[in-house]
């Protein structure tokens, strides 16, 4: 990232919170998936960008539905914490860390999705309610809309922190 | 496979349609996720395993969503295709090729779900109605449900076979 560039929403997580396959900065396996406010309006509107590789396919020519469900749900969790900092009347990425996880997630695959571009994912708050948010998330591939998603958001419960057990990565394996 | 392993329903798939990142044989960088029929009754019901990478954290100490999301949108075509194979009165995997995709989504993360141990599949198709199936998927780890998935899955349209667009696998890539 250049000192220029506009810090995404993941940049923000604690690094504890940021090893998730998906968006986590610190799983150099993953997406590594960065998602923007977008524009300075009252609506939580956020946006990233993501091309899958030649090996994220399902039938030939069109990307794996597995990972466009993965990335509405990074991208679903990312538009929450985007909306909870704003529902508290915090700034972005201020102590302490409003991170979310998914409780529920739905994604209509409204078209194929083409391999071999670069896809938008758009995404929107439409409810936030104590510790749960609600969010849609668009994917559009050549500006054509072809996933939908939604995702039910919910700040990271006490049990999940703090977690020490075989799966747990280290710096060597993540 | 050993000689007298039980064949996948996956392994069936056609040599043109087992390119899926999630489940396709011959996709070497995925996860190559293997679902059989499981038990000689009229249901068709199906069981896969699979055990997560240490990479594959959302918050250290359990599996990322996305991936679970994954193996359940694989393991419900596979799923699927069983179905419509018994559903026909056909032998699995006999030709033509029955092959689906999904159309719809829907996850839901019931608790948390370890990483560092195998994850057990259980699929059960619970409508089969001309070319789409819907499918429930649920997950264990240590013998405890922590997802639960609903596929509706449909036969892989016409429009999505032969497609040959720039991200349309070579043997090089995938």
């Amino acid at each position: 990232m250049s000192p220029t560039s506009p810090k995404a929403i993941q940049d923000d997580y604690p690094d504890d919170l940021s090893h998730c396959f998906g968006c986590g900065r610190l799983n150099q396996h993953g997406h590594q998936l960065k998602s923007f406010r977008d524009g300075d309006g009252d609506a939580d509107e956020t946006v990233a960008h993501f091309t899958p590789g030649p090996a994220h396919v399902a039938i030939p020519g069109f990307v794996y539905g597995g990972l466009l469900a993965s990335l509405i749900d990074c991208h679903g969790t990312g538009t929450a914490a985007a909306a909870g900092y704003r529902a508290a009347g915090r700034a972005l990425g201020s102590s302490p860390a409003l991170r979310y996880v998914t409780a529920s997630l739905k994604v209509d695959y409204l078209r194929p999705t083409p391999l071999g571009v670069e896809l938008e994912l758009r995404g929107r708050a439409v409810e936030v309610k104590g510790r749960k948010v609600r969010a849609e998330v668009r994917v559009f591939a050549n500006g054509t809309e072809c996933v939908r998603g939604e995702v039910l958001a919910v700040q990271v419960p006490d049990t999940m922190l703090g977690a020490s057990g075989p799966g747990a990565p280290g710096a060597s394996t993540v």
